[in-house]
Order: structure tokens, then sequence, then C-alpha cells
């Protein structure tokens, strides 16, 4: 028996495209609607509920970034594989206030209150299942788990055309028999200055720009050079909880010893790092996000980092790994903006903005001699690791506007991604979350290292995976204790759905 | 007034192929066709000389691939920029009998004996030039550098449509929000293991395979990998003369400590390697074309340098970075295929296959599980640096066999531009030739390194680099001298000229 796909209600004052897109949503999460299901297409469902097609589109796309709808050119749009939702026999707490089931159970509610005026049928048969079932839309055994570690931004919103269409551009470009400039295409060299203008305030030429396979890449090359300036074994102090990865690259790469500085609810603690004897050779630093705590670097403590900088001779490393997406406060300009004597080294990448899987990133060089010489020795021997075609079809994508639009596009989905982190875990007595003015990951404070270790391994086994913050320590055993949580890749779905069974554990942990 | 293109003598009893191609590179040689003039369309010629088109379709190709011809999708094939010529003035030397001009006059001459049967017109008239002008076709102030410092392929025999194909099939993947997989993805590194079994006859599973971004890449791996199986600082044998890039990699990323053993006509000196107290962790290799002095290990030396790292525990790094291209003597087994014990491990690259600008390589790691950790621990904090995308790409240009016919053309220009080596240069007194046997370059013998430097010195200033011995010594000033030669990337054409200029350059330096 085929049923309702969707009602459209003209007495409703809600916009045309919120009634679609929770409409929709509706369908799906009440099983009308099931996985693998193909849509109408957007010219038909116009053309049935007498609205503009492009008020279709706009929906699905929508609901395509919100992880509901596949999307594939030159096939029907279908519905997605949604996370399972928790299982209801885990549900032991009944005093959480706010789970991410909450906003679900209320779409699906509206169900009944709305009045049916324009109906389109589905070409598959309706299940019995009705709001009851809600949570279980496209779910099962099966569901894959879901990956809340921090790191992976959202791709669902690449604009497919674009990135296709600049991947094509770079392929005919003649194949030349050499490996790429050391640092870089010059082309690509120019538009990442032009992005930096735009995306981040800071203003450089592009002969300051030197291009990397990611961050790893920075921080390996950064350690090499270092070596080079100083002569002997360099010191480099590092954030304490801080970004394991880094450290471990610099100590492996340039064997370099590494000196962990505590960091507050800001970021870096500029008076211990002021205290280390002697001053280290270089810091690497997250003042835009602290990794993983999530501080911002206030600029006068950014201004003291500079100067300490200054007066000891050291570099600073500056990670603006996820800058461009700040949810609360206005961004802070970037240290490399703030220095004028040449210690500050930003390093960026297209990681976060776009997708790891490029494994592209830049470094920014300051008015530095020594450093740049040191750096362009490394590459002469090492080359530029990034092949010339991926510098050729990122230009494109900078060029053409693909990476602002995606930025923009990303932005809001991350924004509405962070409301359900809010939802979900805020408020939580002795469980803190912090960290959600900026970027792609929260942290959820815990009484203790064992307390957290216990919600990690309890979210393993019902299919959640979360980073325990001691994973980000650089002293064994010390540092604050809680738990870290990307929320920028799961689609809304199955995130409201791992946030629920976050909260659960959390709740579970903390003996309720 | 226009005149003659192309004649056909079908009493002759060569094939129409080489008459067509050796009548369309006379053409081109005596001035008769220049630079950027449009040669007829593939079917228009066969029309009008009776022949087949694949004849012509073929002739075209083979002088595309030697650089006198620019094929262009959708554009008229046309005449390439050729380098320009020897000065006459600059020709001091009398006794030279075998210079890469040599043949071109040959060629030059042969015209006046071909009785015509068949002409073609070019759209374009004829110089007034005749065969004295023969060497200045194309050429003239404006001519580019030759570079013929080793490393570089030629990509001139790329397949456009199957390199296009296969990144318009990448692009068409699904963008995944992760890091490729730490080793890189499972398919490419099916078709790499594939890829060696035909190329190399090296077997293994696709599970030894690890994905780099190339020669460096692989090494500073293996550096890291190798602190970590020693523990404390290793020290590492390179050969000497040796590759540069290579030991300062090691030097600088691992911050290992290197020790440099000497190379006689075949390869490494295992006695002398054989003879370090203590003896070494690893040592780094080039058994099949030693890199630069061309020698080629003997299986017995091969087996004997196995015995040493078994008895000794040390880890052998095979860096096999030409073996595909093999022009005398068959091709000698890999390391890794004569190790029974878990030492060898083969470090292979497309950057000569196909271009450095790929940035794509291979390790294929041993059956020893301590190296297998350590590998995999780095990796894990560095992540695989190869774009996601490229991988995809090179998985298809593996898999449709493009990168399979590449060699196969490839190896045919390389065997031609060799005979253009020995030509010029073979049989100089005081200036032996070597390292011919295979790959893609050669070394000139000098008496001395001022030689070596004047004659480095002599062609820049003509407009030909190639590289000095000296430049590739591990023990400063010590080793042998002359100079080093790559003769794969520029176009017959080109590397006829400055073959010329390099025989008059050693003369010069020898005093005659």
């Amino acid at each position: 028996m085929d049923g309702p796909l969707l009602t459209i209600d003209r007495a409703d004052d809600r916009p045309l495209g919120v009634q679609l897109v929770e409409g929709l949503r509706r369908g799906i999460l009440s099983g009308l609607l099931q996985t693998g299901d193909p849509l109408p297409s957007t010219r038909a469902l116009a053309v049935e509920l007498g609205v503009a097609r492009s008020s279709v589109v706009a929906a699905y796309d929508q609901l395509a970034g919100e992880g509901y709808l596949e999307v594939r050119q030159g096939a029907p749009t279908r519905v997605a594989r949604l996370a399972a939702p928790p299982a209801p026999a885990a549900s032991t707490s009944g005093a959480s206030p706010a789970t991410a089931e909450g906003p679900v159970r209320t779409v699906v509610a509206g169900v009944a209150s709305s009045t049916p005026a324009t109906t389109v049928q589905t070409g598959r048969g309706a299940p019995e299942a009705g709001a009851a079932d809600a949570g279980a839309a496209g779910g099962g055994a099966d569901a894959a788990a879901v990956d809340l570690r921090p790191g992976r931004p959202s791709t669902a919103r690449l604009d497919e055309r674009a990135w296709r269409a600049a991947w094509r551009a770079a392929a005919r470009d003649a194949v030349p028999d050499d490996t790429p400039p050391d640092f870089g295409s010059p082309r690509l060299r120019a538009e990442i200055a032009e992005h930096l203008r735009h995306a981040r305030g800071v203003t450089c030429p592009p002969d300051d720009i030197v291009v990397t396979a990611g961050t790893s890449d920075a921080v390996a090359l950064l350690a090499s050079a270092l070596r080079i300036v100083v002569g002997g074994r360099p010191r480099v102090a590092v954030e304490h909880p801080g970004y394991p990865s880094a450290r471990r690259v610099l100590e492996r790469r340039g064997a370099l010893e590494t000196v962990p500085v505590p960091v507050d609810r800001d970021g870096i603690e500029v008076a211990a790092l002021r205290a280390i004897r002697p001053a280290p050779h270089a810091v690497l630093v997250t003042p835009s996000h602290q990794y993983p705590l999530g501080g911002r670097l206030p600029v006068a403590t950014r201004l003291a980092l500079l100067e300490w900088a200054e007066a000891s001779g050291a570099l600073v490393f500056e990670d603006d790994y996820d800058s461009e997406f700040r949810h609360v406060g206005p961004p802070l300009p970037a240290l490399a903006s703030l220095d004028g004597a040449g210690h500050a080294v930003l390093i960026g990448s297209f990681s976060k903005v776009l997708t790891p899987w490029l494994r592209l990133g830049y470094l920014v060089l300051p008015p530095n001699p020594a450093l740049r010489a040191a750096v362009a020795a490394v590459r002469d021997d090492e080359t530029c690791p990034v092949p010339g075609i991926a510098q050729a079809a990122m230009t494109e994508l900078l060029a053409t506007g693909a990476v602002r639009r995606h930025i923009a596009a990303a932005r809001r989905d991350y924004a509405h991604r962070r409301t359900l982190v809010v939802d979900a875990l805020d408020g939580i007595d002795g469980a803190p979350l912090s960290g959600l003015d900026g970027g792609l990951h929260a942290v959820v404070g815990l009484p203790s290292h064992a307390a957290a270790a216990r919600v990690v391994a309890r979210l393993a086994g019902v299919g959640v995976l979360v980073a325990p913050l001691s994973e980000y320590s650089a002293i064994p055993g010390e540092g604050p204790s809680g738990i870290v949580l990307g929320y920028a890749s799961p689609p809304d779905s199955r995130l409201a759905g791992a946030l629920g069974r976050v909260r659960q554990a959390v709740d579970e942990a903390l003996g309720r």
C-alpha cells in the first residue's frame, strides 16, 4: 500500500522550504521512506506540490547535507543509510532532559498536527511503523559505527560538479617530466595567498607560501629546517594536552626534544613557556582553537607570546587547523598577522576546509632568511610531495570559488550540528561541555581518566567512537580528564543518535 | 613557393613506415618544415601517399615521441620547437668522428639520393635553406637550455587519453572525509603487486606494499622506522658515490649517522661493507643501476650482501629506481626476490616509469614484524601523504594497462637515445663512457674533478646542463671524477645537438 510521502499546508505560516525539509525528514524518520528508496525527481515533486522547482532542489540539498539523502549525478536521489538509534534497553536513565532524540520526536509528533493539503505517493509501500519507530528508521544491527573521534570534516556539501571539473581541467595540462617546484606551483601559491586574505585576514605575498602535503608534512618540514637553523638538537615546546601526532613527528623526524607547556582555558600558558630555561628554540601552538581543549588565545596573550619569541629568538609554529569555522565570537588575528619580527610561521591545511583525503596544506613563512634557506634546502632534497596535478586541481577549486562556497555551506551545517551537541550534552553536573566556540570538536570533562576510559569503552561497545583526553597528554597520566567528540563528519541523523548514547554513557559514568 | 613535404619511393626496399618517419624527420631537419608548422591530417596524408592511415599515425606517433612533432587532441599536429644546434664557430675540433650530428647529416644527405615518387605540399613556403642549414632547423638564440642532469624521464609518449580518463574516473568517486589508508588504498596496493610481478619479477602479496610519495618519502619513512627498531641513533651505510638527496634525507629526517662505502664498477663493495665495525644497522643500495656510476651488482654479490645482512641483523634498502629500463643483459632478480630472511626492503617509484610530477612510489616490506610495526607507527602519525584521488587514478592507469604500454614505448625511445649517446661519446681516449647497460643516464669519466668542473661550466655556458660526479660523493673531494648525463627527457633532436656540445667540451677539457 502506497502512503503519503509529503504534505504541504498552505495555511501553515512556516515557509514552504521549511515545510518541505521537515516533511521529508519526517517521512524518513518515520520509516515511510526507507534506506535506498528513490525520491521523485525535483521537477516531478515541484509539479505535484505546486511549488517552485528551486525550492525542492534546495530542500533535497539541505537534507543531503544533513545526511538523510544521497544525491548522485545521473541517478535518482535516494534515502541514505541512517545510524542505528540507541537500543531502548540501553536507556537506563530516565533523567536525560535533552538527548538528541528530543528534536527527532518533536518532528515526528508534528505529523499529527499537520493538515494535509497536498499529498505525494512514494513508489514503495509504507511500513506499519509509525512515530514509535521513528528512531529506528533505516537502522538495524548492520548499521556502521559512528566515528566521533576528532579530525574529520563533512564532505557531504562538496560540490561534486566543481570537484570533477577541477580534476578534469588539471588532467588536460601537459604532463611535465620533472618534480613539481619545491615550494609548490606559483599559481597555487597565489590562490592560497588570496584564500588566506579572504578567509583568514592574513596578507602575504605568494612567495611566502610553501605548499605541503598537510599538517604532518608541514611539521616534519619545519622540524628538519629547525635542525639546520639551530645546528644542534633543537628543543620545541608543545601544548599539554596537545596534538600527539605533531609531537611525535617533531620527535621522530627531526629527532627534536619536546618540552610540554600546560594549557589553560584560553590556550597555552605563556607564563609557563617563559619560565622554561633555557628557552626552547620554537613552540608549536593552536591559538585559534586549542587542540584538543578548544580554548582561544586572547589577542593580549598572542602579543605576549610573540614578545617572548622575539626576546628569546624562538620561532612560533601556529597550527591554524580549523580557524575557518568560528561559531561564537569574532575570529582573532593570526599570529602571523601580529608578528612584526619574522618569528611566526602559519601552518594551514585544506584537510578541514575540504577533506584530508586531498593531503594538501601550506606554510606561510615569515621574512626570516635563515629559516627560508633551511626550508629551501630540505625541500630541495625531499622535493615537494604534492602531485603537480593535485596542485592544479586545487588551484582550480580556489580560483572558481568552489572552496569559498563549500566553506559557507559547511559552516551552516557545522553550526547546526553544534547545536545538536549543546542540546544533548550541555549542563551535565560534573561533566562540563567546552571547546565549542569554534572548530569541529567539543570536550566533555569527566572527574577522572578512569571515568573517561569507562565512557570511551562503553561507547565503543555500542558503536560510537570517541577519544579520551588522555590521548592528548604530553606527560603520560597527567592533564585534564574527559572525552573529545568530533561532530562535523556524521550526518545529523547519525550524530543525534550517537550523542544520545554519549549522554547515556556519561550519565552512567557519573553514577546516574 | 610551396615545396615537397615528403617523398615515398616504392622502389626503396625500406618499409613504408621507415620511409615515412625518415622523410618527415628529414623535412624538419632540413628546415622545410619549421617550428609551429601544421602537418596534414593523418587521413589526408595517407590518401595522398596511398598508404594505410595506420602507417601515418604510427609515424607521427614515433616522431612525437622523438620530440619532432607536437600532437594535441583536437588540433593539427605541428612541428615542435627543436634545440639550437652547436654554433658552427664553436666547432673547434675537426677530429670528432661520431658526434651527434653524424646521423642527422646522413639523413639529410639521403634527400638527394631519393627518387621522388609521390610528393606532398606543405602549407607554408619552403625556406631557401638546404642541407647546409640542416642543423639550424627551428633553432635560434631563443632556444631553451637542454637539461641533461639525471633523474628525468620522457613524458612525450604518455597516452594523454588514458591519463585524462584515469583522473576523470578517479574524480567520479565519492570524496571521503578521512585521510587515505596509512599504507595506501587496497586496490592500488593490489595493482602495484601485479605490476611488480610483470615488470620486475617480484612476487609479493599486496599487504607487503606501502604506498609512498616517491623515493624521498620512502627513505624518510624507513629512516624514522629504523630509529624505532634500533632504539638509539642508527647508522646507515650509503654508496660512495651515491644518491646525495637520499643521504641527506637519512641524516636530517632520521638524524641518522651515514657511513660511506665505496662502489666499484659492479656496485657497492660488499667486502668494504663487511669490514665496517660495528656493523651498520642498514645499507641503502642501488644494485640494478648504481646511482650514479651505473654498475649492476652480479647475483653472487647480491647474495653476499644478503648474507652480510643476515649475519649482522641489518636491513638492506634496495632503491630500484629505474630497473624497468634495461638495455644490455638480462634484468637480475631484486634483492627482495633473493632474500629469504626478511632483511630486504624494495623501494620503487613511478617517477621514472611515468613522471616525478606524480609523486608516487612504494615500498615492499619483507616479513619482518618489528620493521612492519615501526612503519605502521610512523604512518599512523604522519598519514599516507598521497592524495586518495591520485591513488585512484594510478590504480586506473595500472589496471587499464596504460602504464605497461607506456613502459614499452618509452623503452624503445630510451634505447634509441642511448645509441645517440654511444654514437656521440663512446671511445674518447681519457674519457670513458659507462653506466649505459640500463636506466636513463650515463657517465663520462674525466681525469680530475677540476676537468669535470670545467666541462660542466663550459656546457652551462652554451645552455647544456650536466651534473659533475663530485655532487654524488659521500666524502667531499673524494671519489671518481667525471660528468653524469641524463638522456631520457630531451627529445632526440635536442639531445643530439646537446651531445655534440658535450663532445666538444670534453675534447677541449682533454686538450684536444
